[in-house]
């Protein structure tokens, strides 16, 4: 087993060769556009390193890895229409750059395109790899509208955002490791296993990003630290301040979240002090730390030798402890 | 095998069943919506037929034909869009009864659970049904991108427009009458024969769509009469007419398509003696009768009985002859 890096430098090489498209020109450059953006490949890597943890080469999963990135690019674009994002990565969006109908067009492409990656694979392997990526990229879906759905709801449940998060984005971590189970023709018991690894990492990492976007370094993290506070989104911090403040604090709370004020700054320290508060920080650390638990001790009962479990959790450690 | 209306019947039955759908509501309720706007489902009922004229129960082959239905409808979703269109067979599209958001996300699930569809067949004919269905999409994708290319070129030559309906609309008439030769395993060379003979008569039948469009009953036809010509859209009339007229009618013809005049009756009339004067209409139909007969021709080269020919025969006349 390799490094990490080493799995990435592998993914780009790969990808490389794909995106080097055909006509119709206007349908093939925005794909070829934002699957160069750049990004940490971390899915795509954790497809490459799963398959080498069953015991098989990392290059009989290059394709399903290059699946999961596409896939994962295409609900880039389609999400950044619907949120209307000017920016992905310091860089124009696809509707930004040309406009919506590409980016509509263009993206339903790419969900065709990840598809059509696994069609190397023998029949068996493919039917399995295609009825995972189904599930998953349909939860995925599911995920996005419930993210919609929660904009204008105010009763929504903390368990309803764990779904939320678990489908918009764990899922699709759970399915990267899965298929290189998959791929390495794995027992079912460490494809779901491995699966749930990952979908519990994904959770922790999600509300990680949950925290970081509040309690992050400016100096270190890649967006705008407060930017969840300042669009009113329903995280995990927000949530769980609401469930264990004051009622005072509460309809604060609330009543902040209601505004968008000039002073984005004065609204970001009010809402902070709120969740210092409640101890809504530590919970959530807390909980983070409860599903890379989850995770970690999933990944013990796996077939796979202890240094290679290791490196799984060191990985996953990696992750955890980022601070951007 | 039976008539076409038992087909669409069984199929309309089937259809039922699919669209009681789960949460989330917002995202399910537009597929819901979409797939029961009618229409004649003639792609599920071609699937269904080919599976019986090779042998098979149409039973069989319900899954495929929704999925190639779903697919449809998927594509009517995003084409909308894209096109800005308020109506679809007289209601509401999916963007104007909500909004854009709605119409892409919902757009995308279709598109998984048309891959979902095809999960019950066996390994091999899954991976067959599946490829078929990844590569048919990513042409009709790229049939719409050549469609908005072709808005703002002046030199579309006719070649690349019928590349463009093959694309956008042929493929998928050859695919669902494929599909059904898969579900009943016909042989290769049969499977390769019933999919040209649908990309013939699909052809053909926009050829027809174009020439309706033009000189259809104002009675019977469900669009507008002339609409293609107030939104100057490169047909093949168009096309053919630019390519049989004298430089001063060619002249007058390419100015008519960049106004957008109050008066659309008068424009309508004129292009229409323009088409008319270079025997354009004429021309139109012999091309739409030399596709049929390549259709019917390549049918003759089929393993299957007499009567089966001459009941796909009969029903590709009915779609040719058709008013509406």
């Amino acid at each position: 087993m390799q490094t990490v890096e080493f799995y990435q430098k592998q993914f780009l090489a790969y990808l490389e060769d794909f995106t080097n498209f055909q006509e119709p020109k206007n349908l093939y450059e925005p794909i070829s556009y934002i699957l160069n953006l750049g990004g940490k490949r971390l899915r795509p890597v954790l497809t490459l390193m799963s398959t080498e943890i069953f015991g098989t080469n990392y290059n009989k999963a290059l394709d399903a890895a290059l699946s999961i990135e596409v896939f994962h690019n295409f609900s880039l674009i389609h999400d950044d229409i619907m949120d209307d994002a000017p920016l992905r990565r310091g860089k124009e969006t696809v509707h930004e750059k040309w406009d919506i109908n590409r980016g509509i067009l263009s993206g339903d492409a790419m969900l065709i395109l990840a598809y059509k990656l696994f069609e190397n694979y023998d029949s068996n392997t493919f039917q399995s790899l295609v009825k995972l990526f189904s599930e998953t990229a349909l939860q995925v879906c599911e995920g996005q509208q419930y993210d919609i759905d929660f904009e204008i709801r105010d009763d929504v449940t903390i368990l309803e955002y764990i779904k939320m998060i678990e489908y918009k984005t764990a899922v699709l971590v759970g399915a990267a490791l899965k298929m290189g189970a998959i791929v390495a023709n794995a027992s079912q018991e460490d494809q779901g296993n491995i699966y749930l690894f990952g979908k519990n990492l994904g959770i922790a990492f999600q509300l990680q990003d949950d925290y970081l976007d509040v309690f992050g370094d400016p100096k270190t993290f890649g967006k705008q630290v407060g930017g969840d506070i300042i669009e009113n989104k329903k995280t995990y911090l927000y949530l769980k301040t609401l469930e264990l403040s004051s009622d005072e604090n509460k309809t604060q709370l609330k009543y902040l979240y209601e505004l968008n004020p000039e002073d984005k700054q004065d609204k970001i320290d009010t809402v902070k002090s709120l969740i210092v508060l409640s101890k809504s920080d530590e919970e959530t650390k807390k909980e983070i730390e409860n599903y890379t638990e989850k995770a970690f001790s999933i990944l013990n009962s796996i077939n796979i030798p202890e240094e290679k479990k290791n490196k799984l959790k060191d990985f996953g450690r990696q992750l955890m402890t980022r601070t951007i």
